[in-house]
């Protein structure tokens, strides 16, 4: 028998060590001044910003689901990253948080090649995303001052986001027995195009939101849709009233609902429909806000309004 | 066509919120007094410890490799969250931070369920953790401290730790051929379980060394081996010379070395030999440095010491 190796085994250090290389300029072009660079040979530094009288890290670890089957089907993977990083941002915004850090995780190449080689594409990868941000402890958003009156604002989704691939897959690929290149009916671009539309990140909009005007909760629509999220940052006595007409919901929903015979009450806890963060101000700083979110590039309109009643989510015609 | 749902789609919302509600008083009983509950609906929130006059966060992310195939064969899953732990929090420990928090990623169910049932057993997963610590940033180990005369000294492995799995299991399962349950030749114990010891965590030790002596680096030894992890802590003109039969290797290295005929320059790039951590003090402060992590039940021997040389490690007999 030959000598065994690292290599043999399927572990190519220098291959890692090349694409790390690569990948370490890009990295650090994202940078804030807080990131301490050349000190850290088994971990990464940044420090705490300044100016916090009592400051709170806000984290939240995510990964982007089964869109990460896309890119494989498509062979295309440059939006994907774009996603993990959105999923990880809209979640701590929601909170009044300012980003601070991001840290990726990439499994690659853990499946034994052999199988590897017959199944799948050769460098199948998991993706996870760590997202760290601050926000002064006074400052935190939990929906606490949610109240009666209150005006819904949604802004648009850039598509499914990352949320009900298994689903969408599930109906475009086995029910239509479409391709990654095919159009997909209703929508006029391809089913690559479509599904791998990269998550929208909402933070220079919600940065200028928090400088203009008070903000009584936000949510980020991920798994669970509107129906699932924007309960969770509602307190007791507060009932969300939905408006089903109020917004544009993009044609990739309906396919996926007609041809997938989906029910409504499914297409709600599994798609964001078209509203892929939620933003509730008083209602005499909806106009406002609308105006400051417009200007920073979001397509934004009022969905719904809070009212007394049990704590969830009720839709309206 | 019957209505297609979310769950026959493979996604179990109920299934995981249940799993959610079984660790929250598992993730709970770990918090530090830091950890701000019940706030965060999107995110979990730390309050940045006060006493620091410059705080700098220090962050690790990591998998636990191929080692995650082990559990599966063995269908034993109570360890591997352990190795988890310590990969990241080990990493901190090297440049002086105070572990302050850690958040997991599980990564479930994403293969196609048919292929799963025909290829892997249900329920394979994928894991990454990410561990963030804090350190006063005048406090920062980075190895600038480590002159020649520097004693280092080695910190006992508890097995394989994380690293070298893909080559371990290539060698015990396709070249000796055996099964989780089969005896591993010299080790007295079975395959399953030399290859599941989890990753020792030398926090404890670390902390109690750090508030004892003044340390001039430290290193985990993960991917890389002693060749590859010491030098990443040693200042230009260190060069580090290890005494090869200074300390005892496990059996299980010998184990692999002769079933796989693995070179030596391999096996120590690839495994940690039976070093985990090193810590480097100066000469006199070294039986002190000693005392200390042995108290704190590490086992502990000096491997070698700090020369003037090339950057570097290198072996003597």
């Amino acid at each position: 028998m030959k000598p065994l190796t690292y290599r043999d085994a399927g572990v190519d250090i220098a291959a890692g060590e090349e694409a790390v290389r690569r990948i370490a300029p890009l990295a650090k072009a994202t940078f804030r001044p807080e990131v301490l660079g050349g000190i850290g040979a088994f971990a990464g530094f940044v420090r705490v910003p300044s100016g916090y009288h009592e400051p709170v890290l806000v984290s939240s670890a995510d990964g982007v689901g089964s869109k990460l089957k896309v890119p494989f089907l498509a062979d295309r993977h440059d939006t994907v990253g774009i996603d993990l990083v959105a999923m990880g941002v809209n979640d701590l915004l929601v909170h009044g948080a300012e980003p601070l850090y991001f840290l990726d995780y990439i499994g690659i190449g853990r499946i034994d090649p052999a199988r590897v080689e017959a199944l799948y594409a050769p460098g199948e990868y998991d993706l996870a995303g760590f997202a760290v941000g601050i926000v002064e402890r006074e400052r935190i958003l939990d929906g606490a001052a949610v109240k009666p009156g209150d005006v819904v604002l949604g802004l648009a989704s850039s598509g499914l986001h990352s949320n009900g691939y298994s689903l969408a897959r599930r109906i475009v690929f086995d029910v239509l027995r479409l391709g990654v290149d095919s159009p997909l009916p209703g929508t006029g671009r391809s089913v690559g195009e479509v599904l791998l539309e990269p998550t929208r990140i909402y933070a220079p909009a919600v940065r200028a939101l928090l400088g203009a005007v008070p903000v009584s909760a936000m949510a980020n629509v991920t798994g669970g849709g509107l129906t699932g999220n924007v309960p969770r940052v509602l307190p007791e006595g507060c009932r969300v009233v939905l408006r089903r007409s109020a917004w544009r919901e993009p044609a990739v929903f309906a396919t996926l609902r007609e041809a997938g015979r989906v029910s409504e009450p499914e297409m709600l806890r599994t798609f964001n429909l078209g509203v892929g963060y939620v933003v509730i101000v008083r209602p005499g700083d909806a106009d406002r806000a609308r105006q400051v979110l417009t200007s920073a590039g979001e397509t934004v309109t009022a969905i719904g309004e809070v009212v007394a009643g049990q704590r969830g989510v009720e839709l309206a015609g």
